[in-house]
């Protein structure tokens, strides 16, 4: 493995890790209990499922991958906070939802040579991105990394 | 700048957003807003700078930088629960140990040279480094970074 490659399977290993943790975590869960708020008055752990899947959903177009699967979960999980919107999906099909977006994620992930990595994401223009050309897809991958460790360390104090 | 270089930048600009964030997030805090817990029955958010003091000083050794600032915070932050034991420092005290240790840190994370950066770091042996390339000192930072976030999370539950 090149220097490159060798880094890029860091990044890859520590999005993988932090989103499996997460997955783990959802997985026994019932349908109550994801309905707990992570503390009083914050937002349920179902709230969280959905805004990740959201958010990683979005990394399609953002990372050149194509098209979403779930534009639908925006409004509701991100664009608007816990608990003004009816949940659009059940809590079995939001976290089928979770795992189909990950999985195709990854594997489009798992597919990008180190130099394609350092492509620009598309929400940089070209002018911005020669200025910085740190502003890449690796950089978008570590942020929504540490985005996902972030609600992670919320879902967790949820008592099953 | 080569693509080794830029990848290391983009994990170091990671590292440093998270901790910035989380210093941020503290140092406008009082001690008797240090002592809230992040939800009924959880850490202190006091707990938790120590926690991330602690854990991140530790990072001296582990990635070959020398001996470490504070290695009497383990005992009460990283091998005991939260209220278990006093706290060793006052709350400014554990703050400024936070930023010195983390000041510190960064600093030796920017003079490494991205061939420095995969080097192997001292808890794994030369023979597992050998099968596993991937156990290097980027490793261990982005890993970091992932735990600073997950304490992050918890940390912004604690109303001002």
């Amino acid at each position: 493995m090149t220097a490159e490659e060798l880094m890029t399977a860091n990044a890859l290993n520590s999005w993988k890790l932090v989103v499996d943790r997460f997955s783990q975590g959802i997985a026994p869960l019932s349908d109550e209990q994801l309905q707990k708020q992570v503390a009083p008055g914050r937002n349920r752990l179902l709230y969280l499922v959905g805004h990740l899947t959201a958010v990683h959903d979005r990394l399609f177009p953002l990372l050149g991958f194509g098209a979403r699967l779930h534009p639908e979960l925006d409004d509701v999980y991100i664009t608007n906070p816990d608990r003004t919107h009816p949940d659009p999906l059940s809590a079995a099909d939001l976290k089928q939802a979770w795992t189909e977006v990950n999985t195709k994620l990854t594997a489009a992930l798992e597919k990008l040579t180190p130099a394609e990595w350092l492509h620009k994401h598309t929400a940089v223009s070209e002018e911005d991105f020669a200025k910085d050309p740190a502003r890449n897809r690796l950089a978008v991958v570590l942020s929504r990394t540490n985005h996902a460790a972030f609600h992670s360390g919320q879902a967790v104090l949820v008592k099953a």
